[in-house]
């Protein structure tokens, strides 16, 4: 049987108000009483009741952290930076795992569980831009991403389409002219892939290579598997290239696995970049050239905005929206050796939030 | 403003005790009446307060799963599998990483966060056998891993021994003489560590080779960048090898990146072998043979054993420990092409709990 508070008001010889007001910490308590109600509390191995007792202080110390998948390393990493960056503030990190779900990404947001923690830093992978009305909520909220622009939320956001660009445009500093990209998702106008290879085309034109549909590589699912699929599938159908941006590490760590098995040297005859820096591109063989897309600036910024956020009184402050710098990192997959080759700032900005979405 | 039950008793011209009764699914309310409650619900927008709820139901629909750190990858995708185990059987995870961080392992056993769950699953890296006492606890709880054995609670364990010897007497099947093992945590007596290393002993032994000290690599963390640190450093000190087991498969990929950058050919001159079976063992170049523990067979049990511990009415049913078949998967890296060649049988056993602990 669970210890009571009645339990503990007999034991110590008090009320269960008394009671109450120690474990709540009533500052206008007579030492002697405090003492004897603690006392009777160790004894009796009484724990607070955390429900009960959030009803009445209304803070949780917990935060929410929902992320697509865990099993990708870019979220694995993020989940990881944001705990670091919460914890060095005295916060609690519950994470969610979204599996890309249209019901689950709708039930995070639907404050069904919000009682839990007392603020969310969401990273939405099927919502999108016509669901922004879903991101009208009455608590704390930092939405992360390319799927969601212009929600009445605090929002920290990536370098993309300049850090795409930037990555193209190495590849073609080496010297290489026939680029693929890989993860492409052919008419989707949101989204990380969407900007990724907006930016290739840019870096493409900037360059004064010519587009050329045979490079694009789709792939739907941003995987290892998907990645290798998608490499072996170009390679096989006999594509010339010399060098191959994928979308992310996972994508490329793939396409590095399939270049292998189709036993053609990298960086030798074709050059590979990733994006995210993720800790397995330093070692992979050879190590993954990739984009630094700020990560821990990111963590740090969303916990930094969302606690903010709940501790916030008065009018609340205007939304901002922060791109943290990204970065490329060139490791031997083109020919380099870890150094950072170029970087692309970001900024921060204050969000014109369009109401009448909501 | 948020809507308040008052609200919603008002709306429908009924009293706050009917919309409560409606709200908890209390089953001898008027048909008609439900239905104006219900309307009103929808109308105002009313969430029903969890908190206050659950105080009553006492039954939250969430587990909780705690793991040391989610950027290895091992735990990202046992956190995957426990979610998927448990979305199959309509309950939501949450995910709580411990940071392998005594102060925070002893947080999820204390309590303070168990009214936000109904049930916990969790895998200690920190706490050991003389923290048994802490296991002892009020609510539902699966443990995970090798550090802790025989506390009161149920728990799924791996093959260790047997799975670590059959990857030693694989290596030595392929006419490997020289053996080494990556990961050893000298002098610790409990948890995967210890275990693997005692079957790599045994595998050496039973193939009749002796145990050399110089092939034994220590590493604490057993992260990409400690294998790739601990590979190196053996192979600068001049120690001759043939053969590498690593303890988790983390460590083969640093390790394999450091034969790589000492232009050692995997497998012609050294043969790898990690464990864990990740994703990443499978696009690793050369792909890495690795032990399959029974990942998702650990996750559906650790989920089985939890959700029918939350179900359990009347005395309790003795703890179990369960151990699922682990597999030897051949890969490139043992000059093999992904089929299994070995399998080590785990069983299920009634756990005599040594109650003097607690």
């Amino acid at each position: 049987m669970a210890v009571t508070m009645h339990d503990v008001a007999q034991r110590a010889g008090v009320s269960i108000k008394t009671v109450s007001n120690v474990v709540n910490g009533y500052p206008y308590i007579r030492a002697a009483t405090k003492e004897r109600v603690e006392a009777a509390i160790e004894e009796l191995g009484y724990r607070v009741n955390m429900s009960a007792r959030n009803l009445r202080t209304r803070r949780t110390g917990l935060i929410t952290l929902a992320v697509p998948e865990l099993s990708l390393p870019y979220f694995a990493e993020l989940a990881d930076a944001v705990i670091s960056a919460a914890d060095a503030a005295g916060w609690t990190v519950l994470i969610e795992q979204t599996s890309a779900s249209r019901e689950r990404e709708t039930e995070v947001l639907s404050g069904r569980r919000r009682h839990l923690t007392d603020g969310l830093i969401f990273s939405p992978l099927a919502l999108g831009p016509d669901d922004i009305g879903l991101f009208t909520v009455d608590f704390p909220l930092v939405i992360l991403g390319e799927r969601v622009f212009g929600a009445p939320a605090d929002h920290v956001t990536m370098n993309n389409v300049a850090a795409a660009k930037a990555a193209t445009l190495h590849l073609a500093s080496l010297g290489r002219r026939r680029i693929a990209v890989i993860g492409a998702h052919e008419g989707e106008q949101v989204g990380s892939a969407a900007l990724r290879t907006e930016g290739y085309r840019e870096g493409l034109a900037e360059a004064g290579l010519p587009f050329d549909p045979a490079l694009v590589g789709e792939a739907g699912l941003w995987h290892r598997s998907t990645g290798a699929e998608t490499m072996s599938r170009m390679l096989d159908d006999g594509v010339e290239i010399d060098a191959v941006f994928a979308l992310n590490d996972a994508l490329a760590l793939g396409a590095l696995h399939a270049l292998h098995a189709h036993r053609i040297d990298v960086p030798g005859q074709v050059a590979l970049i990733g994006f995210d820096d993720v800790d397995d591109a330093r070692y992979s063989v050879p190590a993954l050239s990739s984009v630094d897309p700020g990560r821990d600036q990111i963590a740090h910024t969303a916990v930094e905005l969302l606690l903010e956020r709940i501790g916030a009184t008065g009018d609340p402050a205007p939304f901002r929206r922060v791109v943290p710098d990204s970065r490329i990192v060139g490791r031997e997959s083109t020919g380099e050796d870890g150094e950072v080759v170029g970087v692309q700032q970001g900024g921060t900005e204050q969000v014109a939030v369009d109401m009448t979405w909501a």
